[in-house]
């Protein structure tokens, strides 16, 4: 065994060896993670780190029973799907199980990614149409297919970013978007949008293959679209020729508690022709998955033309789902998802009564948002306040995340094992944070929090580094007009 | 543990979760394999079958040493890139001294297709140009932007297959490609093919940004551009303003031998800006990387946007990368590549002395192609008979593929443990399976032959069905004008 590296020692080596857009969390002070185990992760020198933010190791880091899962299958056999094996159709069928009757048929990839890239070439060979309907500040991943679709990552390109196939719906989100909680029918008013582009779309004589999202947005800011939106816009892609994509990478697997699949909190009537799925599959190992219905796969299946994918489906990565899956049941992590994220929901309301600073708190099992505004008339997003909590929290060895278009959003996204007494903490330490900045505000003018903001931007020493370049801001930084004032005042007059 | 399922259960199965476009080997009777080990398969009776096409099993399947690094790093921890870990840059530092001095930025992802797609993007980032040239027959991967530029599979779309971004030379195949091995200097004569195409782009305002070629092709049915091919096309896709990435997806990693990366057999001088690795890089693990220049890979930071991979070099996919490396270098595998591989030629070419169905015997290392034809003198592709050997190999327990537009190549990639006992004794068969061929067709007249070839193409009982779908002659099948006569004689005033 080679001797370990110091962080300065890797830090260099990740110079010369890895490219500079491959970010790590923390820039000016990284944390080096040597093992993991449950809902905690250990740096190199023993401490314990309490992870609120890697959904990917969904049922908690180094499960045991995914690593004998693993091992077991190694020792055996790890090939292609172009020969017979138990585990592939065992995992299909499994899968099948958990999603609604017509969600019948599986292909096997490694990413997300590669998830959402087929479900777009699925939908389009399916409905012989091009177009795609995607929502503001959305990501489904890092392939060329999937910038495009991506506005969360075109934006940054500037005017040419947006390409004319793709068309952007608003988020439906109802605390900072369009139409708002006091909205009587934010769901239909928000699926209209929905039919307002695709009525444009034909009178450019473009077709919609697909409307694509997330069940919940992630990086978008831990939105929650109204109940019966999917449904509605789901008719509206039907009828222009269209199908549904829902990106379950994120938020799938229980994540939501009371349902297998986010897309379920819609109501048990609704069903998209498309499922992706990627992250929690296989706690970390490389693996996704895409479901659609049989007449999607048929049509896919009747050019002839064959989907390969080398490692797609492969014994190994079939055994490891199966263990996930087995894992989910027998340790209840749905139902532990429930309870600890309503118990988690109930502490952070507590806090929303006592600090201003808390606009709002929305969310589904381990899948929460705290959103931070300066005002809660205005909404505006306490975007610095929000990095100054990440910051520290991490200095207190507990690893969250801020994101959402103005990275004001508390992203809690756990190991499914996180439990009351993780939540308690993290609340705990929470409330002193925003006591103590509540505290330095009220003896601030504006100015100078604005002032405190600037400083902040340009010394990235949070994870701001790494969620702050998915919008562009070292860019803007380069450019010398980053101010967060000024991004909030070009987003406002849209929202 | 349940109960196996038997083939028949497996393929029912299939049939309602799998894709159908997801295909099997044998189509007709599949083969379930349980086990493997080095470079045998076993299936669920304890049959073992010598595996001469599994190049992902680089290391030989299911290598003890694998699947330790795998379990020690699995019980640790498993989590993504934007923490520190040792396993990420000590991989990439040796990664990085078995590549050219100027290769040293790393990019890790998890499949050779997103490792492609990434390569393109790097390119169009760097250059600032969009379009991509790629060769005749090339296969570069199954995500959206890669069938683009993959002639392979496009060309069964029809006329709107080829987008107007994409520019195909020809294969610089000197057997049955535009210029041969009786033309005096066929790699400048290709290269100018490439030259010219971009005259003419330049003409239509389309600005090149990058050349892709697999050092070999695979699918295009082993073919081995002729020595300075590479280092003229460099130039003038330089010249232009592009880069010149070299897919070492399928050969790479010492598979040919003599080289780590089947791009040196162009000679010391050549080295690609982008080289993008997958299948055997972590011995059947979802796992890949592209591997470029310093001034590309800050090009591409420049920016701003974040390159996030969230499976990508993880510490497990990195351990077993490590492992890989340590083997081949252990277990002499370049070295038996080397000495197996020329023995394998050797007795290949005996064996073209001695029947006419053998046109050409072309190879480095463990990556051998045999080129059958009915007739020596016009080089017509002999499909059906490349086909008939593959599937009474299989009778014999011996796994071996037909690739190349006429799916005439027989294809030997095997892992790389392959021994002289393996090469003699499928060689032996071959042989065998020839004589009675030949036999046959002494007594059998050449419409015989053509019938017999159609029946085949009626009943893909063979490997035939996953690669011949590829080609998309199912489609042909189905629009009932699949010959292969008709096929030849499309493809033949080209060449």
């Amino acid at each position: 065994m080679s001797e370990p590296y110091t962080k300065k020692q890797i830090v260099e080596m990740r110079k010369k060896h890895i490219g500079p857009s491959c970010k790590v969390f923390f820039a000016k002070d990284p944390i080096k993670i040597v093992c993991a185990k449950g809902q905690y992760m250990f740096d190199e020198k023993g401490e314990r780190y309490l992870d609120c933010i890697n959904n990917v190791a969904h049922v908690g880091h180094s499960h045991p029973e995914v690593t004998k899962a693993a091992m077991k299958q190694l020792e055996l056999l790890n090939t292609n799907s172009r020969f017979l094996h138990d585990n592939l159709v065992r995992y299909a069928e499994r899968l099948a199980l958990c999603l609604p009757e017509k969600l019948s048929v599986c292909y096997f990839v490694n990413s997300g990614s590669e998830a959402n890239d087929l479900a777009l070439r699925l939908a389009r060979q399916y409905t012989g149409h091009h177009d795609v309907i995607t929502l503001d500040n959305a990501y489904h991943g890092h392939l060329t297919s999937l910038i495009d679709i991506s506005p969360y990552k075109f934006l940054q390109l500037g005017k040419e970013g947006k390409k004319e196939y793709v068309h952007v719906a608003p988020s439906p989100d109802i605390y900072r978007g369009k139409y708002r909680e006091d909205h009587p029918d934010p769901a239909t008013a928000y699926a209209k949008e929905v039919d307002d582009i695709i009525k444009k779309a034909h009178k450019n004589n473009r077709k919609i293959a697909a409307f694509i999202a997330e069940s919940m947005q992630s990086c978008g800011g831990q939105v929650i679209p109204p109940i019966g939106y999917f449904q509605k816009v789901s008719e509206f892609v039907h009828k222009a020729g269209g199908v549904f994509i829902a990106d379950e990478v994120q938020v799938g697997f229980g994540r939501v508690g009371k349902h297998f699949w986010a897309f379920q909190l819609q109501g048990e009537g609704f069903v998209p022709d498309i499922v992706t799925m990627g992250k929690p599959i296989g706690n970390g190992h490389p693996m996704s998955c895409v479901v659609t219905t049989k007449e999607i796969a048929e049509a896919f299946g009747a050019t002839g033309m064959e989907y390969f994918n080398t490692f797609g489906g492969n014994p190994v990565s079939c055994a490891i789902g199966l263990a996930v899956l087995d894992i989910i049941e027998k340790e209840d992590l749905r139902g532990n998802a429930t309870r600890v994220g309503n118990y988690l929901v109930d502490l952070l309301n507590e806090q929303k009564q006592k600090h201003p600073l808390i606009g709002d708190v929305r969310g589904f099992g381990l899948f929460v948002g705290v959103d931070l505004v300066k005002d809660r008339t205005l909404r505006t997003p306490a975007t610095a306040e929000a990095q100054h909590i990440i910051y520290k929290l991490k200095e207190k060895r507990i690893l969250l995340s801020a994101d959402g278009p103005y990275r004001n959003v508390l992203k809690f996204k756990p190991p499914m094992c996180f439990s009351m007494e993780d939540a308690k903490m993290v609340v705990k330490e929470i409330d002193d944070l925003l006591t103590a900045l509540e505290e330095v505000t009220e003896i601030q003018s504006d100015a100078d929090v604005d002032e405190n903001n600037k400083k902040k931007r340009k010394e990235p020493t949070e994870q701001e580094e790494s969620s702050s370049n998915k919008k562009g801001n070292v860019n803007r930084q380069r450019n010398g007009v980053d101010t967060e004032s000024q991004k909030v005042s070009i987003k406002r007059h849209r929202t």
